[in-house]
């Protein structure tokens, strides 16, 4: 069932001279196909258009790759969809060509299969010993220049452990390999500045948008594993898995508590919102 | 005049499931075409195997890489082959799939035109605002994720200009965007030690081993741009460029000293040996 698309037409190839190939000069994005619907594609439309603005990457046309979504979905309820930027073939060596003519690459993949108590009973996780480089240029951004992930999740085999958690250089937690990391405290929210390295999910900006909503007090800041310890709850979020609670970390168990449980069900209604206002057109 | 492989087979495009497309999860090496000949060949085999090994790629075979390389080369007298050995396809997510079966990808470019007293008068430099984010499990390798340079090299389009030299997140001089630097001090060479960031290349390796024939003594060290002001002469290496002597840099000038001029003479004649010793087979 994996339909591809690329510069809106079906293709399961991409021009070697592409610098996403050559230089995994591009953005990503990965969203999940819910009742049919991909769930927050505005909010995924902004992100890779605010990342390909930070990367000099032109502007894509919001419409056409509405139309690349919609056409690799075709009537397909469940899965998940990755949509890449790049830009685009053309120059040996770094300096980007004068005309940049930008690759739109949207993947339908089947829907990743997790166990429903991950969400429900939490996860086990460990640290990774491979660190995240800082480089405030590339901060934030979902770019394709990803090995530092692809050698932090090749740490561990044992299927017990769902995921591994990530410290920069200097030893500050950034992140999860695949997810977003927030610690709770009382009814205070944190998660890590991404402003030297990291990914900012779009489901950690949903989750910061919600903790307004739900009088959390929130904060982005610099979090060490000794804050992590000190936390009542862990969780992890990504427009995938949602959210994971973090039940166990290296030894140390932690409760799916309360406001964990409380941003997981506003979660959970804001998706059902997101489907029917989808429905209604 | 391009002529492209992928898998030893005639194509000019790759999978977009490609771990190298989708995370730039691969290695890859450039080398110069002189007179029929792919310069040393075998050192940027050593190169690609070395850095494969680092990432868990599996090793590729000498022989069929060797094919698509004289494949590509065709009769061409001059041109720059770009290999990539990249993990193949499989796995959404980063985690490596439990059988991987790498892809290798040949290319044959046109060669590239640089003046030629660039070699002989040497050329203006500049330091990029854009550091090099420090990793120790990446450093040295030429891999796929190049996003930090195609960022500095963007950072001017003087054609006046034609390298900038890069400094690691904590300010020291690691390299340029696309060639590794020396610094020379009476006859001592210096060039920075690539152990937390960097690309350790063929070109590189090759000047490191004539120093001692040379009688220079030699050494890998942290070296701060304060190092390079105080520097008799400061060069640049790529197996395309060969040797670039600094002769500007940030409005200090260089000379193209006897120790720069002895290096440059002694690779010429290396290379014009290499030339003969293929064409003996």
């Amino acid at each position: 069932m994996t339909a591809m698309r690329v510069n809106g037409k079906s293709a399961s190839r991409i021009d070697l001279l592409d610098r996403g190939f050559q230089y995994g000069d591009g953005v990503f994005t990965t969203l999940l196909v819910q009742d049919g619907v991909p769930l927050f594609l505005e909010r995924h439309f902004e992100r890779l258009t605010r990342d390909c603005q930070r990367l000099a990457i032109p502007p894509f046309e919001w419409a056409l790759l509405r139309q690349d979504v919609m056409a690799v979905l075709g009537d397909q309820r469940q899965g998940v969809i990755k949509i890449q930027i790049t830009r685009g073939a053309g120059g040996r060596g770094y300096r980007t060509p004068g005309v940049v003519s930008p690759a739109r690459v949207v993947v339908l993949h089947p829907p990743s299969r997790f166990p429903d108590q991950y969400s429900s009973a939490g996860i086990e996780a460990r640290y990774c010993h491979v660190r995240l480089g800082i480089n405030a240029s590339l901060a934030g951004i979902k770019h394709m220049n990803r090995l530092e992930q692809v050698l932090a999740r090749s740490e561990w085999q044992d299927n017990g452990v769902a995921e591994g958690l990530m410290l920069d250089h200097e030893g500050l937690l950034v992140e999860g390999t695949m997810s977003n990391v927030f610690l709770v405290k009382g009814r205070q929210l944190q998660t890590p500045r991404l402003d030297r390295c990291g990914v900012a999910g779009v489901m950690r900006s949903i989750i910061i948008s919600a903790a307004s909503t739900l009088g959390l007090s929130f904060s982005e800041c610099r979090l060490t594993p000794a804050a992590v310890d000190a936390a009542d709850e862990v969780f992890l979020t990504n427009s995938i898995i949602r959210l994971w609670p973090i039940r166990c970390l290296e030894g140390k168990s932690y409760p799916v508590g309360p406001v964990t449980c409380e941003l997981r069900d506003w979660l959970k209604q804001t998706v059902t919102d997101e489907i029917s206002r989808w429905s209604r057109g």
